[in-house]
């Protein structure tokens, strides 16, 4: 009955597809069809098979360790995790009131913020495209709530533009979209666009440029209610008797263009920034302390690894109890999974391969700092009218962020102050933190005067003198994921890494999950074949 | 010294703007140096002066009757509400389980939701640039957590297009965006743009869109990793050994013009739905009970108005106990406030100049339907990665919305299966609930096909059925405005009205608390100059 209607069913139809036109092909098809199969995280892992009462000794405890320890352990491994601080987390960690660490260099800082105050000094947003994150979220019961990356209401501020004045960044957003379509409606009105546009589709394009540029019936962006329906009013339509609204005036393309406020718009269009995106409620740290929940009794915290050894049978780490130093303490397994940034590793004597060496070589950790301000009233919010989000500057500070929690409620609040990376970064880090601070505060007086009157106290971290990591994050190159990226992340031996450096997604924390999750599946196939 | 530099403080800058050039300049000028005002609220309003011991009648205990029973009362008024429902709000108003109401035409609806899930009828989400709003919420101490207008990864759909397969955002935003960037860009280079742009512009112009529209080194638009960081990936960048990302194929340019998608883009950048928008922790009707702790001992609940009378003295309104009728009752004061929804209004005696009788009738109500299904388990998050936000479609039921609590749970969970304005509206409002419900399952089930195993029950409100607005809310023409808007909101004698009606932001709650506060205003300066 060739001629009959065929009932196929979606994964069927799918497998057919995969059959006939290879992996690529079908994944696209997969996402037509409706499938979420744009994460590389396919739900649980599943580490069928006996490993044969083997033990693993994993370095570090961060969300890469702990990820490790908590489904090996699953699978029926002896496990144990070494940590250097006398917390578990690693970059996965909020600094509240009464929290101190101390610097290379020897500075401590003590954080004063009030209670219910915090700053996230590594990872602070989570994708909701990182399927792994939020399923260790959902699994280990971390409550959620969003972060807002686009805050229409936020500031771009170039010091040598509009008066050194932020703008709004929905100015900016609303008239860049809409010259840019005057411009392109222009054009195509004076048949300039007849070789590359259809007629049929030139109509349509004109009606949506038209909706999309918030353009009048001239094709024209210009002070009227449809361009303030876009970029906002002088003042808002209101109730009553004093109700009209004014529009506002349009800031010119060109004007615009000389700001190069336009750079940030990507910030706000980028993948891993688009809606819906999430932060622990109460802090980031609370990811690293629900795994701690499952897997802290195996966590030795304090122990300050110094040389990695490999042989036939097993591994051996040597580490130093940095609570009571002297003898030098020795851990064995038969395994080893390695989560140690690579600036430190780099450091230890460890015996893999050349390749691996040249790998953990191979790779520079970027630079960042992060300074938390406390203020005395959430002026930004009853002033400015900016709940959450990011402004954006070409000062050095680069960024402040304006908390995503206790929206409205008045009293005090904490902004990220700064959130800095490259040479600017290095420059921060060459300070003292109470210079670092002091400057945070005084570049961002520009953009909210209001500081200076409300500062009270804050707190810095410069990655790259952070004992326990050395740097922000790992910084492939091109060239360096062509060359060693495989050799980084193959098992040597005995001995595996793991960490958002052994991923495509460095500083993230899905990064550190999926590396786990990718390194300990390989060893366990090793384990149950051998 | 007239040379010598002046230091002027912002607000006097602004006052001598405001003398030498008038409001719009003064508004303008406010707005470039930083200060929040583009709201016509300006903080707590002020009542100074005696009232002498007047009372007022409040019709309605919405939001607008509320806030004006609460101001007034603290300025000293005598005040007393009656209101039609057994609950205060008014659209301002939560579906949870256990709640049931009637429509007109008699059919009663109990909600079956399981406890902590809840449907919003009226209005669901707060703009941040309400300021009315947000600073009752602060002083009544009303929670708020961020509503999600635009989730890039929530749909757009069309039934003619793509075979009938829902359309992530991000793709239609990043692909109308990235190849409208092209087209310009293209023109630009073939020098098409010379007279519109200067020379050093169109330099900036090429760099700007190239960032913007997520083009390659050419200025093309295409499946690579820059377009990828903007509509999204086959695969995402992952983890160890399996983390190499496969980029996306855009959609033609051509076939999102005809698909049409593109008109939803322009409902994620309207000011009243630019982030940061916010809703209530717990369902819209937190507002209203936080009014209700203040003012609820001045409501008379269940009084269903009939008539109501001025004379040169005062107001007196008649009205029927909806619990005992019988005997018609009456309640008499110096001034009456009338918030009651013009459709009702419209067929009340009442004896007010013929230019308020004619902008009463001048006002008809827009027609929308609501219609809240309960899942047995939250599949758009958990399959599809949708948390939060709004799907748009062709199909009647025109949204649907996520929920934006709850976030990655598990569990149950309501959606908003349908927000239907139009003649779609109407059309759903003269089925019978249990057919308009089914109706959207069976729509719904087109984006999403987890409907039918899924569903559990659903709640419907269509507002024209609603006996105590008869309608969504004041759908002004530009005609009517013209004629009748301020005979709407002028005192008549001892009576004037409030409400969103009395507004130019027809729907929205900062319409009726900003109508309210203009006209007790108004009134408490008559009554202090009397």
């Amino acid at each position: 009955m060739p001629n009959e209607p065929v009932t196929v069913s979606r994964r069927d139809l799918l497998s057919l597809i995969g059959t006939l036109s290879g992996s690529a092909a079908m994944y696209q098809a997969m996402t037509s069809l409706g499938f979420a199969a744009d994460s590389g995280y396919k739900g649980p892992i599943k580490l069928d098979g006996d490993p044969k009462g083997a033990s693993v000794l994993i370095l570090g405890a961060g969300l890469a360790g702990m990820t490790a320890a908590l489904e090996l352990r699953k699978a029926g491994y002896r496990v144990q995790i070494l940590e250097f601080n006398s917390r578990a987390g690693g970059r996965n960690w909020t600094l509240r009131g009464g929290d101190s660490f101390t610097e290379l260099g020897g500075v401590t800082q003590t954080c004063e913020f009030e209670q219910g105050l915090y700053l996230n000094p590594g990872p602070w947003r989570i994708p909701r495209h990182h399927r792994a994150v939020l399923d260790y979220c959902r699994r280990l019961g971390v409550a959620l709530e969003p972060f807002t990356q686009l805050n229409h209401n936020a500031f771009l501020h170039a010091t040598g533009a509009f008066g050194g004045a932020p703008q709004r960044i929905r100015e900016i957003k609303a008239d860049f979209q809409g010259q840019v379509s005057e411009l392109l409606a222009k054009v195509t009105q004076q048949g300039r666009l007849d070789e590359l546009v259809t007629k049929e589709d030139r109509e349509t394009l004109m009606q949506a440029l038209r909706s999309w540029g918030a353009l009048d019936r001239n094709y024209a962006y210009k002070a009227n209610l449809n361009s303030a329906e876009a970029r906002g009013y002088v003042k808002d339509p209101g109730g009553g008797l004093t109700a009209v609204p004014i529009p506002s005036e349009p800031i010119a393309l060109s004007d615009i263009l000389k700001s190069r406020l336009w750079r940030h718009l990507q910030n706000f269009a980028r993948y891993n920034f688009q809606t819906t995106m999430f932060q622990p409620v109460g802090g980031m740290d609370m990811i690293g302390k629900a795994f701690v929940r499952e897997v802290g009794e195996v966590i030795r915290y304090d122990a300050k690894v110094t040389r990695i050894q490999q042989d036939e049978h097993g591994v051996t780490v040597t580490y130093t109890d940095l609570k009571a130093p002297g003898m030098p303490q020795q851990a064995r397994a038969d395994w080893c999974i390695c989560t140690i940034p690579l600036p430190i590793l780099g450091q230890l004597p460890v015996n893999v391969g050349g390749r691996m060496k040249a790998a953990i070589d191979a790779v520079p950790y970027s630079s960042s700092v992060k300074i938390g301000l406390q203020f005395k009233r959430r002026f930004w919010e009853e002033d400015e009218a900016i709940y959450g989000g990011i402004s954006y500057t070409d000062l050095p500070i680069q960024q402040i962020a304006y908390p995503n929690s206790g929206y409205n409620s008045g009293g005090k609040g904490v902004l990220l102050g700064a959130y800095i990376f490259g040479p600017n970064a290095f420059e921060f880090t060459s300070l003292p933190p109470a210079e670092r601070i002091a400057r945070a505060v005084e570049f961002g007086a520009a953009i909210h005067p209001q500081y200076r009157a409300k500062y009270e106290n804050g707190v810095s971290v410069a990655w790259h003198r952070m004992p326990f990591t050395m740097g922000c994050a790992g910084d492939w190159s091109e060239a360096a994921r062509a060359e060693h990226y495989a050799n980084l992340c193959q098992i040597d031996g005995r001995i595996v890494l793991a960490g958002e450096h052994a991923s495509y997604i460095p500083a993230w924390q899905e990064g550190a999950i999926l590396s786990s999750l990718d390194a300990i599946a390989r060893l366990h196939e090793r384990v149950v074949k051998a």
